[in-house]
């Protein structure tokens, strides 16, 4: 690897010229802000991408993270790129050839929109210090102006990762009426301490820089550039992970570039980290750094589970939560968390943290775009779908511009008997759901609350493009994420023999749901006896042996029955199987049963 | 919680008297260091508990992490708390009354030992910028030249925790003679590109301080005190963790407590760092955190396997290692990286990675010490019992002294048919060897190579405990650490049915061994059969059904004999027991032996 290739970044590559495609809005004031402070008028910087539809109801609003801007995607092969051209353009995961893709710096910025930088209109000169104090409300509160002013009611997304997580949650939660559908990418309900910490030393940094004058520095021939700088490194080291730090610095770890700087060059890191310093100086204000890590820091949704269960309650939008296994600055619990509070009032939600070695960052990076870009264009497709559901014209060319053909639904032999045992419009969880064949069938049928649990995030992803609500987690973990008594039925089928703990989660079940619906392959089925009695393990799935199933658990109907006894579940039916002929079988049950269906609740 | 109390830390509470018990050796120059500098003479400040024995035998040599120094523990109660009071003192881990310890500050430090801050004798002022730059390998000289001026041929042990452990590291391969066992705690074979970045930071912050004046400060009214105290608050964050930080400053996340200060005090934790940060500038010099972090970064023992291997190859010592879960300055994977490549060379290693939450400070935590505390313990004991192994007096009189009785060794039905096909001085690694039963009777056969594997740390102090090797691994993840054909036998003692990943682990003890001695409970023994044809699931142990076993596997002896012809093993011996009698099952054993053990190989 070429050690030049180090300096690469996630940061945009800019020509320097001004932005071709970028329009202003002027709002006159005063401008009253959540925290007292008035700001005499406001000038909001933003792009927009595709057309607007007549119906106004293709309005995708994306914000930005911390030091981000408006230009989210080249609007031309010529033009500068975009900090999300991954994502977003004709053709891609957000689609400009069919959603109206709006994005604006946000306030307190630097890059177009009013900020410490910014000229007061009252004095003629920037308000530096003068500028008041904003909040995440605040910020949120100018798009949305933005968004009034373009004649958009309600828009069918918001889209937001890191700060513009917070934003979306923000949003969502105190303007619910106004958006379709959340995708909260890489975020939390508010900073962790060491998150927090971070952007405090940051801070300490930038006004212990004796060029930043108390924030008077702007006309000077130097401002607090070194402060600046050194906030940025710690930025960056946050931003990345250290699999991908090792990954990008170990082969030249000694091999410092030669840059134009004050700082320490010995390891490739550090020249790489001088020159994302220096370079952040070129284009960021000090002030607004300051004013929106503030706001950032600030910014609490719930310390608890009761306030964020509150918070998320007062939210009407269908949610899309993404996460990244090697996050560290917004780690998966965070997203876990709002996930959790989402489902606590019934929220429809669909969550997904996903592998990968990238840090923060991933959100940014190609390696992961596969499941979540594909997440976030199947949830715009389904809000589409949502949005005028009888219009079935509308609904197939919908369909048919969404360019992938649903996955087809598959059967099994035993779901056609699960889903006689459901009575209509019932509640559903479907644990270890897969693809979701089970669920699309329950949908099919019209009922409404229909929630999917899968550990697989390509599975997941299958279940999203079917429209349905699927959450990825791990079962043995239990089923906190769910309250009590939340459905009438919850399923797991052909999933407890591969369960290690099968007591936590069939406790869990019955706790969640008001019954159980339990199927597994019966080891005292006749052939697996016979396999046993001529000197071989029983198989339970075909092809399978016994040290590569994906089996841990085996048992038999009685097994289970006197397990539901002495745990104190009652069985409400229970319907054994011959899986090659899909019959259901009367006699010798225990025998003659190959897979057991077993109804449990208390 | 009271919101003081969150300014407690890991630092010792000082009176800010000078040490009562500090002793000072000195060393007239020249002194070369490796890096082609000079010191006209060096002075080096240390502290020593307990009594040095007539045979010199008890010496123990500790080295402290960055920011500490000689006083390790307090000499009596009145006198000021040590950094590791926890685990050195009378009858404490590491017992004053029967180890003579030692530690010193090291070179560049500035609590007394030699460095920027000390007068140089030739020009009567401050080192400052001339103090020349020095190595981990400079540090480990000078505490060298210290060992040897106290008449101490051969320490008994070395300890270091962090850039303590780097010294460990560098003392052992580059002085394999100089000790017999050293201890290396939260430490690895150099810096993440993680941590360098955060030092990078750090320093940038201190050298960009307009008072640091390019290293002279000395004598001035205002030295760099802000820059140091960015890069201290910085450091704090990367000794705690996510979760401690969360745990000490959730409930009162907004409560900044009121200090002197001109840093940022909004949050509890932004003025516990400010506190911290102004701590530390009253107690540390610039000069010595940039020399200590630019000698800490630079060491390298080995950038990949082979030069890891060739430099561990160098040491003659026993080692133990001990990472943190929860350490992201260090993490765990670096200590196993060292621990593999002592294994590459067969030496003497055992290791344990404790499940924590502290981050990389827990080796300074009560917490974890029952464990960490316990294995140094029982590992200087067993070095103590190694160094004249023929004095069977002073071998009693150690082990009495020990305090503790070694763990009985518990026999199991199959330990002696195992037993019997091992020939004697042969090789051998027992996987999932628990409390150590098999392999202390092997010891006690006088084999001399014998590695334990065990994934529960307490069962890993208890192999410790009794003088065993043992390494804290999970078999699922293969045998990664172990060379090729570097074992007679490869032992998985009743553990096959426990493991998921069934043909990596044979393939790879099949690897590592010349020959697999397998043991696994047989499930088609014919009480076995008779409950599966009574339509129950067979049960392998008495008591555990099949919802709570820890059996993932479920096989008879036939299934195990198809799956090496499958896989091109050769058998070389099969034998069934009756594991009720113990007896050797000769006739019908596919039914009437519970328990078979088999010898396996290419």
């Amino acid at each position: 690897m070429d050690a030049n290739d180090l300096f690469d970044s996630s940061d945009s590559v800019r020509s320097g010229k001004p932005l071709a495609h970028l329009k202003t809005a002027r709002f006159p004031g005063p401008i009253k802000l959540s925290t007292g402070g008035v700001l005499p008028e406001l000038t909001i910087a933003y792009e927009t991408y595709g057309e607007l539809s007549s119906q106004k109801d293709n309005a995708v609003l994306i914000f930005h993270a911390l030091s981000g801007d408006s230009h989210v995607a080249a609007h031309s092969a010529d033009d500068d790129p975009g900090w999300w051209d991954l994502l977003v353009g004709p053709g891609k995961y957000v689609d400009t050839n069919r959603y109206f893709v709006i994005c604006a710096n946000v306030l307190g910025g630097c890059r177009g929109t009013t900020g410490p930088d910014s000229i007061n209109p009252e004095t003629g000169k920037e308000y530096g210090v003068d500028f008041p104090p904003i909040t995440v409300a605040d910020i949120v509160d100018a798009q949305r102006m933005l968004v009034e002013s373009l004649g958009i009611e309600r828009l069918l997304a918001i889209i937001g990762g890191s700060l513009g997580g917070l934003m979306a949650l923000d949003w969502g939660t105190r303007y619910p009426d106004g958006v379709a559908g959340i995708a909260a990418v890489a975020t939390g309900a508010r900073m962790t301490t060491q998150a927090l910490a971070f952007d405090i030393v940051a801070r300490n940094a930038i006004m212990s820089d004796p060029n930043f004058n108390g924030g008077e520095y702007y006309g000077k021939d130097v401002g607090p550039s070194t402060g600046l700088a050194i906030a940025r490194m710690l930025g960056h080291i946050t931003y990345l992970s250290q699999e991908s730090m090792n990954r990008k610095f170990n082969a030249n770890r000694n091999v410092g570039r030669k840059i134009d700087t004050s700082f320490e060059t010995k390891f490739s890191v550090g020249s790489y980290l001088a020159y994302q310093g220096g370079k952040f100086v070129e284009r960021f204000d000090a002030n607004s750094y300051l004013a929106l890590t503030l706001a950032l820091d600030a910014f609490d949704l719930g310390s608890d589970r009761d306030q964020l269960v509150a918070a998320l309650r007062r939210s009407m939008c269908r949610w899309l939560f993404v996460s990244f296994s090697s996050d560290w600055l917004f780690p998966p619990f965070q997203t876990r968390e709002l996930v959790d509070a989402a489902l606590a009032s019934d929220k429809r939600v669909s969550c997904c943290d996903i592998e990968s070695y990238g840090g923060h960052d991933s959100f940014l990076l190609e390696n992961e775009a596969p499941i979540y870009g594909g997440l976030i264009a199947a949830f715009l497709h389904n809000l589409s779908l949502d949005w005028s559901p009888d219009d079935a014209e509308r609904r197939t060319a919908l369909t048919e511009s969404y360019g992938k053909g649903a996955d087809p639904i598959r059967n099994r032999v035993d779901y056609d008997r699960i889903l006689a045992l459901i009575p209509p419009k019932t509640k559903i969880l479907d644990l270890g759901c897969g693809r979701g064949d089970l669920l699309a069938q329950l949908k099919a049928r019209g009922h409404e609350r229909l929630v999917g649990v899968e550990a697989q995030e390509e599975l997941v992803l299958k279940c999203v493009e079917k429209g349905l609500d699927v959450l990825q987690l791990d079962l043995n973990d239990g089923l906190k994420s769910f309250s009590d008594h939340q459905f009438d039925f919850v399923v797991l089928s052909k999933t407890l023999q591969t369960i290690k703990n099968v007591e936590i989660v069939l406790d869990e079940m019955l706790r969640v749901g008001t019954r159980a619906i339990v199927s597994f392959p019966n080891l005292g089925f006749r052939d697996r006896r016979a396999q046993l009695n001529a000197g071989r393990a029983p198989q339970t799935h075909q092809g399978r042996e016994w040290y590569n199933s994906n089996d841990v658990r085996y048992l038999t109907i009685s097994d289970f029955e006197e397990f539901c006894q002495k745990k104190g579940y009652k069985i409400f039916k229970e319907v054994a199987l011959d899986s090659k002929t899909g019959d259901v079988v009367e006699e010798d049950k225990e025998i003659a049963g190959d897979v057991f269906i077993v109804v449990i609740g208390h």
